[in-house]
């Protein structure tokens, strides 16, 4: 199933420049893209980036001056970011996803209002009193809890679980398995050793443009709101604690835990498998390598590794020398061997 | 949707000291209760705590001296246990999760007995010879595997997968998505590099009162039975391998990983994003910090940190060494330098 | 639940030498079993583990020479391979999940093709244009996308989630909630500092003989396929990213998680809770610890621990001197005072 340059060039009406029998793998960014991946500049303030990446083929559009000598293939169209999205639209239907219609049983509550050209797939559930807009695909075994609101054109997959009383934004995409809404891990201590549950009143919010990963979970603030804002990127297996609040286009790699009631500011990129502790804020802008452990609040745009998290620039220096420990002991010995020489 | 306090002491008919139009966001135990948290005084013995909580609002029952000239806000109730549970109720109903009645359609197999006044979601599958106490509420795209015991007032919410043979004990709470039974990870490696599967014929059990988080798995055994006793929580993303044991009262965060035939005694404390290899026992009352990893079998009340897990002492001290490595580095070369200073 | 090493023999028709009345309580591969585990000699090659092993009962053949005075429980059976194939299917029976015929409702799209001795369960969803084996086994709630095809013997738990154009082989085990051919994490950033999603267009495919663990998420590829070959094991809450290549008799232990476009060669051992970055090559018979944070490729057989991984020597020698840093601390400060002496 992949594909070359030249049956990608044909689909975006596209000119090849260089070799079109490249295959190609994937899609990637610039910065990102490895030698079986197509790349694409729609933004002619990344251009510096072109010369450098290591990608199989770049888009471009016909502004960009390519050197005469270049050996890099690439595909000349007339808007890159037009192609990219006709790109999208077009693998959607060839994988049949661009479903309609209502398929049969689906079970639909009370006082429900369902807009048009809406998917409903089989075995779907909505509960009483829901909300679902224009162009929006349900896919099979989609439970929505009573209550709820989906806005246009959202996309939800199979198996995914939305509790009661959630708001869901325009245009979002919800991928399998995922839950909205579980009840949140609070509990109180009681003399005897045992734990009283906390009562989970609240609800979660998604604006719009947000995209939640595989079988990530969402908790449903304790009151309130646990907030996601517009455009928030959220992978797989993921956990969103109750209470917590996420920025504008802040984006979370696969795995990572954010405990109940931290708060992170807007275009905070977070990497895989990291932990936050909980009531902590990480600001605007801050960067958290993969695997990081949080333990406490941040400033804007600092760039923080290890467990516990420290300035990257901290963590490299402290990092370098671990690796030499054994080294460092050796020369101890010798100095306490040695002490006159 | 928050709340204010006067709304709150209103729902318990209680009487408001203090600024009755602060916001409420969340409830939490008064030790972690941040500005915006509701907290409450359940027990005389945590009397001392309430002076030195950062909680917005405490629910606090007419025994309770405060001092004259306190700034903190009370909202005085007859019983604060009893309101707490109120407003666990309230929230629930307010929410529209306390269904009744069965909707359709649902699968339920041949020799299952159902209690009275039980919830049955629409596309929820009840086994072969299932028996289902009082008061359970299963919720849709629930799967009940056969020969499966449910206990009275269970609560299963959407898209929980429970294998068959499972015991689960009264007044539960099984968060959506999660999976009960699913088989092992045991396979014997052959000569030709290839693993056979091991058989996994036992089951998993629940004790009353136990609450499992949203995705969770917990494994089978593979004889016998992977047992979770009284009144264990346990939060979102949490695997638990085959033939685990886990004592009561014992709670544990979220993407925690227990591996196989690991057995955690009583009251014991583990955070999130923490792993323990296999055949250990974890003590009555061991505290595990968050994303430590355990190797060995722990003595009681022992308090952990770090890869491999130690004693928090023992990690506090090394750690405090580890941030000045770089200063170490420099002071050894000093040394080296000027032996004879 | 347990079973007695009497009752197992009599299943197997085989001959108790020792304890017949030892209670089991899992089955072990001989290196790793328990005194509560029952284990086997399938393979005269590992013969010499037997002698050392913990294990409460081996399952041997008459060819096996016990030492006279041994104390060890044996059941001799004819074909010890077989036996395991006996007990394994016995319980599966005893289990009542080895189910036929179909369920109802179903939902099955247009130009499906389905084997014969398949189980349908209720409330399973089968899209347009899928190929299902003979021997199938599909569970209630499970999603198969369109032209899907699904191998001969393959056994598909509740609640699996399979996307469109998806291909699994024979003798595959899914188990419940697992998410095959989710949307990978493929973001091109925007000037305005919002993110562009790039279109997934691949799938995802299983060769035979392949497990997937409960609740674990497979991406499909950007283009062409997310590859996992023959033999694979993959446990529980796993993430496998877009474009990612697993070899031959691969085994990855619970919660790990494969970045996006890694390639991993065949016989490679990984421990729970492991990260990997994207697009790096982990060599053929790599073994990789528990929790370790793989930054580089690697070469085929080495040993890898720590964040990041490095050579498992390396890790232990560094790590013996990590647990002595306070130490160290006070030798150079004593070094420090006196430097005559």
């Amino acid at each position: 199933m992949s594909w070359t340059v030249d049956q990608i060039a044909k689909l975006l009406d596209g000119r090849v420049v260089g070799d079109g029998n490249k295959k190609i793998q994937s899609i990637s960014p610039l910065n990102t893209a490895g030698k079986d991946d197509l790349s694409f500049l729609s933004n002619p303030k990344y251009k510096h980036l072109v010369p450098n990446t290591q990608a199989g083929a770049i888009i471009i559009d016909s502004e960009y001056e390519m050197s005469e000598d270049t050996e890099m293939t690439f595909i000349i169209v007339q808007d890159p970011y037009a192609s990219i999205t006709l790109l999208h639209t077009e693998f959607e239907r060839r994988k049949s996803q661009l479903k309609t219609g209502w398929e049969d049983p689906v079970f639909i509550g009370e006082k429900s209002k369902i807009g048009s050209d809406v998917y409903l797939g089989a075995f779907s559930y909505i509960g009483k009193g829901v909300t679902i807009g224009n162009g929006v695909k349900i896919h099979p075994h989609v439970h929505i809890g009573d209550h709820t609101v989906i806005g246009d054109h959202t996309i939800i997959y199979p198996g995914v679980k939305i509790y009661s009383q959630s708001a869901i934004g325009k245009y979002c995409t919800i991928q399998a398995g995922a839950v909205i809404g579980s009840h949140g891990f609070g509990y109180a201590p009681q003399p005897d050793g045992s734990y009283q549950g906390i009562p989970q009143a609240g609800n979660v919010k998604l604006e719009d443009h947000v995209d939640i990963g595989a079988n990530t979970t969402i908790d449903c603030a304790t009151f309130g709101t646990t907030l996601i804002e517009k455009g928030v990127k959220i992978d797989n297996l993921v956990q969103i604690g109750h209470n917590v609040m996420i920025g504008r286009d802040t984006v979370i790699a696969a795995q990572t835990g954010i405990s109940g009631s931290t708060t992170i500011g807007k275009n905070v990129m977070i990497g895989g498998q990291v932990g936050t502790v909980g009531h902590i804020h990480i600001a605007d802008s801050t960067k958290v390598g993969a695997r990081s452990g949080v333990t406490k609040s941040t400033k804007s745009d600092q760039i923080l590794f290890g467990v516990p998290a420290m300035d990257r620039h901290e963590y490299l220096k402290s990092y370098a020398v671990y690796k030499k420990l054994p080294e460092l002991m050796r020369r101890i010995e010798e100095l306490e061997r040695n002490p006159l020489v």
